[in-house]
């Protein structure tokens, strides 16, 4: 297919690359940073813009790859009638794209994207779209880049997907970064949790969560848990999340 | 080297496993639960008892691995004089096994231990030793078993990566189990989360956690936030903790 990216983020990078690789050609890279859109052109072999007048006109489809809030300054006054054309956010209705085209819908990837990540990282492709043509087009792109089934994901569906991402890997790393903060301030080697860290993520493959669970809260250990909260009774913030987290460990069914 | 392991649970079971693989001999298994020391002990080919005086006095090592509230009654009049012995609790002092022999310390694996593992899974481990006896030895068993370099921590040190383990572990488990159970309950699938929550934690390797947070919480973004936390209204735990954790990140320095 023939596809211009509108985006030069880590979205758009990662896709668009994904999308090479499977064989497409990327028509044209719009943006308004004019520096990275002409990098992205530049490593896709082919052309890029920052005016919205000059957009090529006849792709297969437009993928609009911005910041959530972004999306409704590049809709504006944006018209491609008879083309395909999608969203990447999971958090932003299908509709906003109804004034660009009568076939138009989301192409959202559950993953978190970063420009340097190898092209091979496993992206769980969700789709939505307001009519057949546009939900033909959109699933075979989709499946072209993911090794698994595509699945469909309306507006409200795909919100309570972007919830559950937000708290596995927003939250998480979150706490990644308050543990290595806690080892960098009491002089002990956060590089030495990442095989933990690790084995935690990789073990829910082969069982649940709730299974999984292990630690001083769910055994109701009281002197470790003590132990624990009176070390940290110096950093506030670590402290907080100490004491709610084991609570919500001991109140789980 | 000659060892005998006390305890027949996760920690006995990885750690025994370990040693059989690194060439070792386990003398004995000892355990209350004699099912399980004996289903040890068939596995590494040695014999299992569930009466302490009938303890093996003629090893080089007596491996403590047993949960830290069971450690005190393991120890209650149990004399190993001129042996090395040692737990394994990251939150129980070295000093717990002073009467037991007067050389004596701390095998603390870092790692969360699950009988079916596999035996390649990388642990790093640290030792506190009370004389340069048990270090020496102690030193050595850890060595054998882990392919990185082997650490000191006496207990204040061993207290700190235990704390940033439940954190990085236990903590980041719970958010794993919230995520699945709101999945199930509003019928999406937990599933579709896994290369995500994989990537999450393997980044960390090249990018350090704080650099690597992305996310309505960390970009501001209050439009987001407001639909997040209007969908749980009805999931109390996952409300609070979306709150407190949008909260704290945005609060990180």
């Amino acid at each position: 297919m023939e596809i211009v990216i509108i985006g030069s983020g880590n979205v758009a990078s990662v896709l668009g690359r994904k999308f090479k690789a499977a064989g497409h050609t990327i028509a044209q890279v719009y943006s308004r940073n004019a520096s990275a859109a002409s990098h992205l052109a530049y490593e896709w072999d082919t052309e890029s813009t920052n005016y919205k007048s000059l957009i090529y006109q006849k792709a297969d489809v437009y993928l609009i790859a911005v910041p959530d809030d972004a999306i409704d300054e590049v809709v504006n006054e944006l018209k491609l009638p008879g083309k395909v054309v999608a969203h990447t956010a999971a958090s932003v209705s299908r509709d906003i794209l109804k004034d660009v085209s009568p076939h138009h819908g989301v192409f959202y990837p559950l993953q978190s994207l970063r420009k340097e990540m190898p092209v091979t990282t496993e992206i769980p492709m969700f789709i939505d779209a307001s009519d057949d043509k546009s939900r033909r087009i959109l699933e075979e792109l989709a499946t072209s880049i993911s090794a698994e089934k595509v699945s469909s994901a309306p507006d409200s569906e795909r919100l309570k997907f972007h919830v559950a991402a937000v708290v596995v890997s927003n939250f998480t790393n979150h706490l990644y970064a308050l543990a290595e903060q806690y080892c960098k301030k009491e002089g002990i080697s956060f590089k030495q949790l990442l095989p933990l860290i690790e084995e935690t993520a990789l073990r829910i493959r082969t069982i649940s969560p709730k299974e999984a669970q292990t630690g001083p809260a769910v055994r109701h250990d009281r002197d470790t848990i003590q132990k624990h909260i009176e070390l940290l009774k110096d950093d506030p913030a670590l402290h907080n999340i100490y004491v709610l987290m084991t609570e919500s460990i001991q109140q789980f069914k």
